[in-house]
């Protein structure tokens, strides 16, 4: 298959797959997600994803259909269906389950989706420009759920001025972005805003801290402003398919690449762990 | 048929309907609704909830699939189809469309959803008891989007504390419900909060203060405190399926009754509007 959508065992090509539409999804947003990236028909990172994928189904109340080794035999049987030379991104989700409207949870069991397509790894030759925007998003941002409709809104003005990502800020602290967070590099450390409501706990982030123990540099995870984003030597954008692309331009002004070495290492690094795991080279460094 | 769904012009029961699993509420919540009470046949102050939903389209925006006058007739096409001696629940919701997931706007068509159940109108002789609960939305309440999974954890909460809804406050000031204004009385005035982000422009809120109008009470937009709130003498919850029912008792603390005569013009006045506008005799009052 070239791409593949599971729902509660079920399995067809994305296009033709439908859900119920008392699904809770459809009317409520009521469900979480993770993803990651797959290839040669392995997972990237598989236990890091699953443990905030259990930690987002607690904190929404949504009993797990399933052991997390169980859903990670799901995920594993559905990558290897796909056939593909590309990376793939691996998506799953759980919604509370299929009952018509009610705010209150009904006594039904949680459905389950996996959605796997071809995708590339983000170019990390390639700096990206930004905006910045004011979040306005609720204060759950810790949890992965499918409520991402302010998310989808910046992500599109940022695209409609040239840009292709959007740093929020909270008044002067900076969060994160619309679906990815944002580090710097500031005098030889790694700066990461700390993990509370206002964040998700990225995957990648959790791998560049852990990169960075094993190379010796600095970590700070504490929140920091717009001012010193703007005078950072790299800004560093991570998610689980982009592994610390540089931000270049800050809402039309020039921004980093002033360590383009320390930037390159940890890029190195992550690249490398990616292609030990996988045995897949992306052509991104 | 007993109930129904349509989706795009397809028409089925609400059991049979399903979705595209990449209709973009399934993974990104990027959808509005609007929702009224039908009975008779007769759909009750469709011009409120069409100018709201065409509003929330705009801020998000979606371009409607069709004119205001094409959507009434369609709604109007299915509530014809609904046979029932009880009032119906009217949901209508327009999606960004079918596309795989993508943060930015997809060029394809919004998605139309219909859909109709039997549903009560509440009994308006039985005060509500609720709960109060920091506001953690996000700034976008004026619209009324599918984002709805923070609104579905504190309902969820209320219920498990023998309660009817959550009454929300950021800090001193009381915003709205999970899925209800709120409004107090207070020497003879409707005091209600201002619209603006934090609240979702009520149609019954609307219709209270066009009563009030009529009756000659006074009417306040405001912000008030949860002081306020405690020493009000009615505290007052509205939706479109709730004509202003009393509550008695805010976290376990007994408020309101103490004036039980303007609360119940205001009810009654309301429910007759709706009697004249749809034949239909509800037993609440």
């Amino acid at each position: 298959m070239k791409n593949l959508a599971y729902y509660n065992g079920k399995i067809s090509s994305i296009e033709e797959m439908t859900v119920p539409i008392n699904d809770r999804s459809v009317f409520l947003g009521d469900g979480v997600y993770d993803a990651t990236m797959a290839a040669n028909h392995k997972i990237f990172e598989p236990e890091y994803h699953l443990e905030r994928f259990y930690n987002s189904m607690k904190k929404v109340r949504i009993t797990p259909p399933l052991s997390s080794d169980e859903l990670l035999a799901e995920l594993q049987k559905c990558v290897n269906q796909v056939d593909s030379e590309k990376p793939l991104f691996l998506y799953w989700q759980v919604t509370r389950g299929t009952s018509v409207r009610s705010f209150t949870f009904p006594e039904v069991k949680p459905n389950l989706v996996i959605y796997i397509y071809e995708a590339s790894l983000t170019d990390l030759r390639h700096p990206w420009k930004v905006i910045t925007k004011e979040d306005t998003r609720f204060f759950h941002c810790d949890i992965k759920t499918v409520d991402l409709l302010p998310a989808v809104l910046a992500s599109q003005e940022a695209k409609e001025k040239g840009c292709d990502e959007v740093i929020f800020h909270r008044g002067e602290r900076v969060t994160e972005c619309a679906h990815n967070n944002v580090n710097i590099l500031k005098n030889g450390k790694f700066i990461t805003p700390p993990l509370d409501n206002l964040i998700l706990p990225g995957t990648a982030r959790r791998h560049f801290i852990e990169i960075c123990g094993r190379l010796g540099v600095p970590v700070e995870e504490r929140p920091f402003t717009i001012d010193e984003l703007l005078s950072a030597d790299e800004v560093m954008i991570t998610c689980s398919a982009t592994y610390g692309v540089p931000v270049c331009q800050i809402d039309g002004k020039p921004v980093g690449g002033k360590d383009r070495e320390l930037l390159y290492k940890l890029q190195k690094a992550a690249v490398d762990d990616f292609i030990a795991e996988t045995g897949f080279v992306p052509d991104i460094l």
